[in-house]
């Protein structure tokens, strides 16, 4: 069987053995495939999708591309939270040392931001010296020492996976949700996890806007984590406006600090909270939501969340100084100029990916992988939909690199927030509870 | 505008302008592209297709990203015929001299055989000494003596095409009918052409099995050829059973050779014949087809046809010996051994790509481009679906070069050949022709 039959068999609709996956993805990471055959077979994915067993089968051939974190001999749970990323999502940055601080262990693998999302490493390595490049055996000690690591997907993690990856950036197959659903399991699996939380965003600024997609992609990772004895609970959240105050990358770090000291957006809060008690009750640290959040709350509230933070920072080898003064230790943007609204009214739309494409336009994030972002600069938007705003008032503040860069902020506002007359519907922060027990509609 | 882009919107069923396709077709020529991209943008066209516009803008582009063969200085007409490919279509080889013959150049490009069809430049190559690959000049100096030369696709010729076609194999997007159609035409508006006849082959021998495609791809090449001067006729014929009886390489120019003395196969003389008309009034060298069929006959039973052919074998240095003793200069198979029927009854089917596997099976085909072929093995098949066979009776003989050759040889003629009790209806040769008037149902 020849990868050019694959591709005519799934271009016609058809079913790819486990069989044949697990050769795919064998050749795969052993380089031994023609790039344009993989990238016409990804195509075709795109068009004919992929039933469940092939879904498990490519995630698995995937999964055991590589090694693993093997955490198995630790005696707490472990488990780790997923999003599908958006605008102003700092929230793992306060949930992996809150989580630890309640004694389940978050073996937190991320990854770096593309197009309008940003992305956890970014964040992390504003704070000087922050190392995300642990080996697995280093990564294994920390966890089992402070129960967090925070790293990134190494060459030896699910190489097959890193490498379709990289692919489907560039070939337009990103947004396919067997494949997203295959390629985010096999590396949560390789963190040896007891079970996952994933926040699925929905709304304007998330990567699969429609509802049924959302529920789709929930449904094929709840699948895939059953038939590995790791249960996976998601979270439908709302991403028609940036979540939280700051958009970037050290003004994100920045307010996740503010939150681990029990203050923080509202928002923010809010989302950390509900995802951690789902995390804790996975973790067997809690035997309910109710009983989680007291003790998340707890962690917040003593400084307990903020001391873990701080151990895992000076672990990474970063200056733990950040905790006491964030502004200090971050790198800070040489402009900051207000932005102000253009009329009195009421603030209709925040809209996140013209917010993040502005954050690339300063030169904080990357269209393509290659590129180094500046970590200083991003906006602080400190208005809401729904807020009653006077003419001149200060809704936002841009942090630049220079003129030209804060122009450019300046104008992804001004086509991002939209002033009208009378108050949009409230839309809840997280609409919809997804388990293998079914979808329970919230909000 | 980024490759990226235009994947994507392709993918989403948008439209990519005429400038766009220009530059891809320039970086592509010039190697510039990522192959996995180009693939991932095939793939999307295979599934969402291109329209009017977007189709002549790439034809254009892969003509325009080479050298041409230049014969605008010529007075006569310079009409040239293609085939879709079929199993023992040796058209080619008799119809070039033939109409070249009758006062039309024939500035011929042709390729080579893949899966099951056979190939024009195989079969030629068959002739000991026979050479396919002229310069251009070359080329064009010989249309201008003999009205005729024979060659393949140089790499000066619309190479952005020849990367794309060659993509295409490997990749499961050759059955896209805007690609095939911008491919065929690009090369044929490269020989500067003044008309061009299609054979479109339907059935179930055919690489597009279903009349709509068939009638789809005549009225798209129709479309392209008119944008360019160059008026195109197709004749879609069967290819419910190989054409005439020999099916491999040197047994088919045996055969044209047949056919060029006035003997030859009943139906590969008349579609020869059908299709040389068309070229004869293209070309205006005939004022109807009826004057045009009357002019071919006379060029086969004069010998002139023969006479051209042996003149452009040795212009391109093959040994023209090969139109006085064929099995003495030809290669000849080692085995020969004889299929019977294996029971009295009707032919019912001779499942031509069973056929054409068969002579890959038996080495005288390939599956991948870089593989070498034995033109001395394939099949003659003397019987014809309809016909009245015996028990025993001889209808086929396979040639081979050694034992185990033939036994594949013979497994694909029990496969291909079905003899049952009642005659199957009777498929008319042509069924259709098609030109910028519209379609005529014929037979």
């Amino acid at each position: 069987m020849t990868l050019r039959d694959l591709i005519e068999r799934k271009r016609d609709g058809g079913h790819i053995t486990a069989e044949e996956w697990r050769d795919f993805t064998r050749d795969l990471a052993a380089g031994a495939l023609a790039d344009y055959q993989v990238s016409a077979l990804l195509m075709a994915i795109y068009f004919r999708g992929l039933d469940d067993d092939e879904t498990v089968a490519l995630m698995e051939g995937m999964l055991h591309s590589g090694r693993t974190l093997d955490l198995r001999h630790l005696t707490v749970g472990r488990v780790d939270k997923h999003s599908t990323g958006g605008v102003g999502d700092k929230v793992s940055l306060i949930l992996a040392p809150l989580v630890a601080a309640c004694g389940v262990a978050v073996p937190m693998m991320s990854g770096r931001g593309l197009g309008h999302t940003g992305g956890t490493l970014d964040k992390l390595e504003s704070i000087p010296g922050f190392d995300t490049r642990l080996t697995l055996e280093r990564a294994a000690a920390q966890v089992e020492r402070l129960g967090c690591a925070l790293i990134g997907q190494t060459g030896e993690i699910a190489p097959a996976d890193k490498r379709l990856y990289a692919m489907r950036d560039a070939t337009g197959t990103v947004e396919a949700i067997p494949l997203i659903a295959a390629s985010i399991m096999s590396k949560k699996l390789a963190e040896s996890l007891t079970g996952l939380v994933l926040d699925v965003k929905t709304g304007a600024g998330a990567f699969l806007p429609e509802l049924d997609d959302s529920l789709r992609l929930a449904a094929t990772m709840i699948g895939l984590g059953a038939r590995h004895d790791c249960p996976v609970v998601a979270l439908l959240t709302n991403m028609d406006s940036p979540l939280g105050e700051a958009c970037g990358n050290a003004n994100e770090v920045e307010e996740s600090i503010a939150t681990l000291k029990n203050g923080g957006p509202t928002d923010l809060r809010e989302l950390t909270l509900r995802l951690g008690a789902e995390m804790l009750v996975l973790g067997r640290a809690a035997p309910s939501a109710a009983v989680a959040r007291g003790l998340l709350e707890g962690a917040l509230a003593s400084g307990a969340a903020l001391e873990r933070f701080r151990e895992i920072v000076a672990a990474q080898g970063g200056d733990p100084r950040v905790c006491d003064a964030p502004a200090a230790v971050l790198p800070q943007p040489p402009v900051r100029e207000p932005w102000t609204a253009p009329r009195d009214g009421v603030v209709l739309r925040i809209e996140p990916r013209t917010v993040g494409r502005g954050i690339t336009a300063m030169g904080g994030g990357r269209s393509t992988m290659e590129e180094r972002i500046d970590p200083s600069v991003g906006f602080r938007i400190t208005t809401r939909p729904g807020d009653r705003v006077k003419r001149g008032e200060v809704l936002a503040t841009i942090e630049a690199r220079d003129a030209a860069s804060a122009a450019a902020g300046r104008a992804a506002l001004d086509a991002a927030i939209t002033i009208g007359d009378s108050a949009p519907p409230p839309i809840p922060l997280v609409s919809h509870r997804v388990s293998a027990s079914g979808v329970e509609l919230l909000g």
